[in-house]
């Protein structure tokens, strides 16, 4: 019986979610994939009064130094110490998976290159689309195909607001303020409805799709506090829905055009009736075609889903 | 530099469109996978005039007891000789890709366990939704999931008819008619009309979701040669459209329900905007949730990718 011992780093949302899974589901996937996987360390300051208090560790060397764990699923959000640790568990010799797309698409060269010479992965499904499988494959599945063009709802909480406002005429900011206390936005929603995270999500496929680095901030980016009923009224007329679009497409030359912006999409498209805070990923491939790939981008368990197949990966 | 030679019984549309995303992509495809991948002998009567002529044998046995032939792709359709050639390459220790869903639903058991028994990789991502990744999903990235349930639009040229039925308002003969004129649906439409091409995708389907086989004819299965407007009309004032639905869902006792049948779809449903000749499959697992993979369903292109795709993932 081949064995993976993981640390959770941040047993939050997402990290609380794929510790449930790993438990809950740990049958089947052992037979499936005739693998051991536990959680044997938690990096965490606040516990879980469900979860072992022995699992516990408020400093990260004890994950470094634990010969024992295989891989570690950082899923503490934010820039820092996020990357650090990443880095740090990297020449450690353990593998990372992680569902932070602002520290993945910000250090995207350095993370990599240092996976590549400690001879480790680096995997980061969830940090796009949630638990929508689209980046695995992209580089395996697909990776017969010259990418030409990827258009992707990224953000679940400016594609609820945008629904909304589309179904029942009401106002951006009345419907932010009602995705607020549904827990579907922030208070402070400017990553969201100012597209800074659909960049950084946009930065990530870039990266995957046409094998160039465009940081975040380097993407033209327009989000979605100013759309009005009357714009939503026009795009009605012209036969489309206006979406968050966080959009590239390779140009002749070899250049990627980029941006993330409301756009409307025509009615018969694929992506138009991507609803609520449904994710989808569009991606075009000089041999396959048009593909989508659609489900939930956020949430414990579709997210916790996505880091849990990235660490059956490992074992595969 | 890997190596990788493939052998490729019947060059039709399938496999022709294998062999030429071979030669087209294969420097990027080498370039991503450090394989050297290379058709070196297609089995078929019919040359192609771009194709070397000394690639060619009409005798399976050169195939056979070609040691330098890594894998077989069987694109030749039909259960024989194409059951009988993928049996013979797996007893010759090759991995075996295919696209025939026929002949894989018909003989599921035995292809594996054949598959198996000889220590060779048995792949048919082709065999659904063509280029669609969605059965490596299954069997890769969702695999921590129970799943519940599936809902597919399978079989494209049914798709077309019912879309073109339901936009244009003409009756099914003559939008049969034209879909045979277009190339959309073959002279005898009996295998897609009647559901019989979706219920061999069904049983696939079953198989790799629930681990249960169901024969193609054990599944209730309903075409759509009787749907008119009439009925289209009914389900648009209910605010759904009529899609052909291979359908199967897991009871609570563990038993599997299924069906291959026009269905009435809502329109806030992902599947309603799967329009004319694309595919897709609606997947439900009890950790990721609803996830949905579109795209293009046949082809030479679109199915050759997933063929590819299998492939690649044979070197990986």
């Amino acid at each position: 019986m081949k064995k993976l011992n993981v640390a959770i780093l941040g047993c939050g949302t997402v990290g609380g979610g794929t510790y449930d899974i790993l438990l809950k589901n740990h049958d089947i996937i052992q037979e499936r994939t005739g693998a051991d996987i536990r959680v044997t360390r938690i990096l965490d300051i606040r516990h879980r009064e469900d979860i072992p208090d022995e699992l516990y560790t408020e400093d990260i060397n004890d994950i470094y130094n634990d010969a024992d764990i295989d891989c570690v699923v950082e899923t503490l959000g934010g820039i820092e110490p996020s990357t650090s640790f990443m880095l740090g568990a990297m020449k450690a010799g353990k593998h990372v998976i992680s569902a932070n797309k602002a520290a993945i698409a910000n250090s995207w060269q350095e993370l990599n290159k240092t996976a590549d010479e400690n001879g480790v992965k680096f995997l980061f499904e969830a940090s796009v689309g949630g638990g929508i499988p689209v980046l695995t494959a992209i580089r395996g599945q697909l990776s017969c195909n010259n990418f030409l063009e990827v258009m992707g709802i990224v953000n679940g909480t400016t594609n609820y607001i945008l629904t909304k406002m589309t179904e029942e005429g009401a106002s951006y900011d009345d419907v932010l303020k009602d995705a607020q206390e549904k827990g579907f936005a922030e208070k402070d929603p400017t990553a969201d409805v100012d597209g800074i995270d659909a960049a950084n999500k946009l930065s990530i496929l870039i990266a995957l799709l046409f094998g160039k680095y465009v940081a975040p901030m380097d993407i033209p980016r327009c989000g979605i506090r100013h759309i009005t009923q009357l714009d939503i009224g026009e795009a009605e007329m012209k036969g489309e829905k206006i979406k968050l679009i966080a959009h590239a497409v390779l140009n002749p030359d070899g250049t990627v055009k980029c941006s993330v912006k409301p756009e409307g999409i025509p009615k018969t498209h694929p992506l138009a009736g991507v609803s609520n805070e449904f994710n989808a990923v569009y991606v075009v491939g000089d041999m396959v075609g048009e593909t989508m790939f659609y489900g939930k981008g956020a949430g414990a368990l579709p997210t916790g889903a996505a880091i849990v197949g990235d660490i059956i990966s490992l074992v595969k």
